[in-house]
Protein backbone atom coordinates (compact mmCIF):
# COMPACT_ATOMS: atom_id res chain seq x y z
CA UNK A 1 0.00 0.00 0.00
CA UNK A 2 1.49 3.52 -1.06
CA UNK A 3 -0.34 6.51 0.93
CA UNK A 4 -0.42 10.13 -0.39
CA UNK A 5 -0.81 12.15 2.52
CA UNK A 6 1.03 12.13 6.44
CA UNK A 7 -1.71 13.41 8.72
CA UNK A 8 -0.20 14.27 12.46
CA UNK A 9 -2.95 15.21 14.79
CA UNK A 10 -1.72 16.94 18.10
CA UNK A 11 -3.15 17.21 21.16
CA UNK A 12 -1.13 20.30 22.56
CA UNK A 13 -1.25 21.07 26.74
CA UNK A 14 -0.52 23.21 28.95
CA UNK A 15 0.22 26.31 26.78
CA UNK A 16 0.55 29.86 27.44
CA UNK A 17 -3.18 30.81 27.54
CA UNK A 18 -2.09 34.06 26.13
CA UNK A 19 -0.31 33.03 23.02
CA UNK A 20 -3.37 30.77 22.35
CA UNK A 21 -6.10 34.14 22.36
CA UNK A 22 -3.54 36.00 20.42
CA UNK A 23 -5.10 35.55 17.06
CA UNK A 24 -2.19 37.80 15.52
CA UNK A 25 0.48 35.76 17.16
CA UNK A 26 -1.29 31.96 15.86
CA UNK A 27 -1.53 33.31 12.47
CA UNK A 28 2.56 33.93 13.05
CA UNK A 29 3.57 30.73 14.34
CA UNK A 30 1.58 28.48 11.89
CA UNK A 31 2.80 30.38 9.11
CA UNK A 32 6.27 30.11 10.42
CA UNK A 33 5.96 26.13 10.88
CA UNK A 34 4.68 25.78 7.54
CA UNK A 35 7.28 27.55 5.76
CA UNK A 36 10.25 25.80 8.32
CA UNK A 37 9.12 23.03 7.46
CA UNK A 38 9.62 23.80 3.59
CA UNK A 39 5.91 23.97 2.78
CA UNK A 40 4.33 26.82 -0.02
CA UNK A 41 2.00 28.87 1.82
CA UNK A 42 -1.37 29.10 -0.60
CA UNK A 43 -4.12 30.41 1.94
CA UNK A 44 -4.50 31.79 5.27
CA UNK A 45 -7.65 31.88 7.21
CA UNK A 46 -7.65 32.96 11.29
CA UNK A 47 -10.91 33.91 13.22
CA UNK A 48 -11.07 35.04 16.63
CA UNK A 49 -13.68 33.96 18.96
CA UNK A 50 -15.43 35.70 21.65
CA UNK A 51 -14.90 35.42 24.75
CA UNK A 52 -11.77 33.49 24.10
CA UNK A 53 -9.83 31.10 21.55
CA UNK A 54 -8.81 30.86 17.99
CA UNK A 55 -9.32 29.00 14.99
CA UNK A 56 -7.10 29.34 12.03
CA UNK A 57 -5.77 28.03 9.14
CA UNK A 58 -3.27 27.54 6.35
CA UNK A 59 -3.54 26.06 3.32
CA UNK A 60 -0.35 24.91 1.97
CA UNK A 61 0.94 23.21 -2.11
CA UNK A 62 1.29 20.09 0.03
CA UNK A 63 -2.38 20.18 2.26
CA UNK A 64 -3.07 22.17 5.25
CA UNK A 65 -1.99 23.54 8.78
CA UNK A 66 -4.97 24.13 10.90
CA UNK A 67 -5.19 25.08 15.24
CA UNK A 68 -8.28 25.20 17.06
CA UNK A 69 -6.74 27.07 20.70
CA UNK A 70 -8.73 26.77 24.15
CA UNK A 71 -7.53 29.14 25.96
CA UNK A 72 -8.87 28.84 28.95
CA UNK A 73 -7.73 24.93 29.07
CA UNK A 74 -4.02 25.80 27.95
CA UNK A 75 -4.73 23.28 24.89
CA UNK A 76 -4.44 23.17 21.25
CA UNK A 77 -5.84 20.94 18.55
CA UNK A 78 -3.42 20.97 16.07
CA UNK A 79 -3.22 19.32 12.68
CA UNK A 80 -0.66 19.14 9.86
CA UNK A 81 -1.38 17.30 6.48
CA UNK A 82 1.16 16.82 4.03
CA UNK A 83 1.69 15.25 0.84
CA UNK A 84 4.57 14.22 -0.79
CA UNK A 85 8.10 13.61 0.56
CA UNK A 86 9.51 16.94 0.28
CA UNK A 87 8.14 18.17 3.52
CA UNK A 88 7.65 16.85 7.25
CA UNK A 89 4.76 17.13 9.10
CA UNK A 90 6.35 16.73 12.53
CA UNK A 91 8.62 19.79 11.75
CA UNK A 92 5.85 21.72 11.51
CA UNK A 93 3.90 20.11 14.67
CA UNK A 94 6.88 20.45 16.69
CA UNK A 95 7.89 24.17 16.26
CA UNK A 96 3.90 25.26 16.79
CA UNK A 97 4.05 23.33 20.27
CA UNK A 98 7.57 24.79 21.09
CA UNK A 99 6.27 28.23 20.13
CA UNK A 100 2.97 27.73 22.21
CA UNK A 101 5.49 26.92 25.01
CA UNK A 102 3.53 23.32 25.55
CA UNK A 103 4.68 21.58 28.52
CA UNK A 104 3.14 18.23 27.31
CA UNK A 105 1.68 16.84 23.60
CA UNK A 106 0.37 13.85 22.63
CA UNK A 107 0.98 13.24 19.01
CA UNK A 108 0.02 10.77 16.23
CA UNK A 109 0.91 10.23 12.46
CA UNK A 110 -2.20 8.98 9.92
CA UNK A 111 -1.22 7.60 7.12
CA UNK A 112 -4.19 9.27 4.13
CA UNK A 113 -5.01 8.33 0.54
CA UNK A 114 -3.93 4.72 0.67
CA UNK A 115 -3.75 2.84 -2.69
CA UNK A 116 -2.32 -0.30 -3.83
CA UNK A 117 0.90 0.48 -5.40
CA UNK A 118 0.89 1.40 -8.55
CA UNK A 119 -1.85 4.14 -8.75
CA UNK A 120 -3.69 3.69 -11.53
CA UNK A 121 -4.99 7.78 -12.92
CA UNK A 122 -7.83 8.37 -14.44
CA UNK A 123 -8.51 10.16 -17.54
CA UNK A 124 -11.30 12.33 -17.20
CA UNK B 1 -12.23 11.44 30.07
CA UNK B 2 -14.25 13.92 28.37
CA UNK B 3 -13.44 15.11 25.00
CA UNK B 4 -13.59 18.59 23.67
CA UNK B 5 -14.23 17.27 20.54
CA UNK B 6 -15.14 14.96 17.59
CA UNK B 7 -12.83 14.47 14.34
CA UNK B 8 -13.87 12.39 11.28
CA UNK B 9 -11.01 11.59 9.16
CA UNK B 10 -12.95 10.52 5.71
CA UNK B 11 -11.08 8.68 2.56
CA UNK B 12 -13.00 8.90 0.40
CA UNK B 13 -13.14 6.99 -3.41
CA UNK B 14 -14.38 6.19 -6.12
CA UNK B 15 -15.62 9.82 -6.84
CA UNK B 16 -17.00 11.88 -9.61
CA UNK B 17 -13.20 13.46 -11.10
CA UNK B 18 -15.23 16.63 -12.71
CA UNK B 19 -16.15 17.38 -9.42
CA UNK B 20 -13.41 16.84 -7.46
CA UNK B 21 -11.62 19.42 -9.95
CA UNK B 22 -14.20 21.78 -9.67
CA UNK B 23 -13.14 24.65 -7.15
CA UNK B 24 -16.83 26.09 -7.03
CA UNK B 25 -18.53 22.95 -6.81
CA UNK B 26 -16.06 21.76 -4.23
CA UNK B 27 -16.71 24.67 -1.85
CA UNK B 28 -20.45 25.01 -2.34
CA UNK B 29 -20.35 21.49 -1.32
CA UNK B 30 -18.28 21.87 2.09
CA UNK B 31 -20.05 25.23 3.08
CA UNK B 32 -23.51 23.70 2.49
CA UNK B 33 -22.92 20.27 3.81
CA UNK B 34 -21.10 22.43 7.08
CA UNK B 35 -24.75 23.96 7.30
CA UNK B 36 -26.57 20.97 6.27
CA UNK B 37 -25.49 19.44 10.15
CA UNK B 38 -26.18 22.80 11.85
CA UNK B 39 -22.93 24.25 12.01
CA UNK B 40 -22.18 28.45 11.54
CA UNK B 41 -19.68 29.21 9.07
CA UNK B 42 -16.57 31.42 10.00
CA UNK B 43 -14.11 31.86 7.39
CA UNK B 44 -13.68 29.80 3.82
CA UNK B 45 -10.56 29.49 1.84
CA UNK B 46 -10.42 27.89 -1.04
CA UNK B 47 -7.30 27.21 -3.26
CA UNK B 48 -7.30 25.23 -7.52
CA UNK B 49 -3.93 23.51 -8.23
CA UNK B 50 -2.77 23.25 -11.22
CA UNK B 51 -3.04 20.96 -12.91
CA UNK B 52 -5.76 19.33 -11.06
CA UNK B 53 -7.08 19.49 -7.77
CA UNK B 54 -8.41 21.56 -5.00
CA UNK B 55 -7.73 21.78 -1.33
CA UNK B 56 -9.99 24.25 0.70
CA UNK B 57 -11.63 24.78 4.36
CA UNK B 58 -14.72 25.62 6.26
CA UNK B 59 -13.68 27.43 9.68
CA UNK B 60 -17.16 26.69 11.58
CA UNK B 61 -17.57 27.82 15.19
CA UNK B 62 -17.35 24.25 16.10
CA UNK B 63 -14.41 23.80 14.59
CA UNK B 64 -13.35 23.26 10.86
CA UNK B 65 -14.05 20.90 7.36
CA UNK B 66 -11.08 20.86 5.05
CA UNK B 67 -11.28 19.04 1.98
CA UNK B 68 -8.25 18.14 -0.62
CA UNK B 69 -9.01 16.35 -3.93
CA UNK B 70 -6.86 14.29 -6.88
CA UNK B 71 -9.29 14.17 -9.50
CA UNK B 72 -6.55 11.82 -11.20
CA UNK B 73 -7.16 8.88 -8.34
CA UNK B 74 -11.08 10.08 -8.19
CA UNK B 75 -10.00 10.53 -4.50
CA UNK B 76 -10.84 12.69 -1.52
CA UNK B 77 -9.36 13.69 1.90
CA UNK B 78 -12.00 14.77 3.61
CA UNK B 79 -12.31 16.04 7.70
CA UNK B 80 -14.89 17.40 9.83
CA UNK B 81 -13.88 18.42 13.02
CA UNK B 82 -16.41 19.50 15.79
CA UNK B 83 -16.62 20.28 19.53
CA UNK B 84 -19.87 20.96 21.57
CA UNK B 85 -22.66 18.31 21.34
CA UNK B 86 -24.66 20.15 18.43
CA UNK B 87 -23.60 19.10 15.39
CA UNK B 88 -22.57 15.55 14.36
CA UNK B 89 -19.54 15.50 12.47
CA UNK B 90 -20.72 12.82 10.17
CA UNK B 91 -23.60 14.66 9.25
CA UNK B 92 -21.21 16.61 6.99
CA UNK B 93 -18.66 13.69 6.21
CA UNK B 94 -22.00 12.00 4.78
CA UNK B 95 -23.02 14.62 2.38
CA UNK B 96 -19.85 15.68 1.34
CA UNK B 97 -19.41 11.94 0.32
CA UNK B 98 -22.45 11.80 -1.63
CA UNK B 99 -22.42 14.87 -3.41
CA UNK B 100 -18.84 13.63 -4.34
CA UNK B 101 -20.97 10.51 -6.03
CA UNK B 102 -18.50 8.62 -3.93
CA UNK B 103 -18.88 4.48 -4.71
CA UNK B 104 -16.42 3.81 -1.14
CA UNK B 105 -15.45 5.84 2.07
CA UNK B 106 -13.23 4.40 4.94
CA UNK B 107 -13.97 6.76 7.51
CA UNK B 108 -12.99 6.82 11.49
CA UNK B 109 -13.86 9.28 14.41
CA UNK B 110 -11.03 10.61 16.61
CA UNK B 111 -11.47 12.42 20.37
CA UNK B 112 -9.72 15.79 20.41
CA UNK B 113 -9.19 17.42 23.70
CA UNK B 114 -9.16 14.44 26.23
CA UNK B 115 -8.88 15.77 29.53
CA UNK B 116 -9.94 14.42 32.95
CA UNK B 117 -13.54 15.90 34.14
CA UNK B 118 -14.12 17.87 34.94
CA UNK B 119 -11.96 20.33 33.24
CA UNK B 120 -10.38 23.23 35.56
CA UNK B 121 -10.16 26.83 33.83
CA UNK B 122 -6.71 28.60 34.00
CA UNK B 123 -7.53 32.35 35.07
CA UNK B 124 -5.67 34.41 32.72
Amino acid sequence: MKNLGRHVLAEVYDCDPNILNDAEEIEEILVKAALEAGAEVREVAFHKFSPQGVSGVVIISESHLTIHTWPEFGYAAVDVFTCGERVNPWDACNYIADKLCAKHMDATEIKRGLFDAPVKAINF
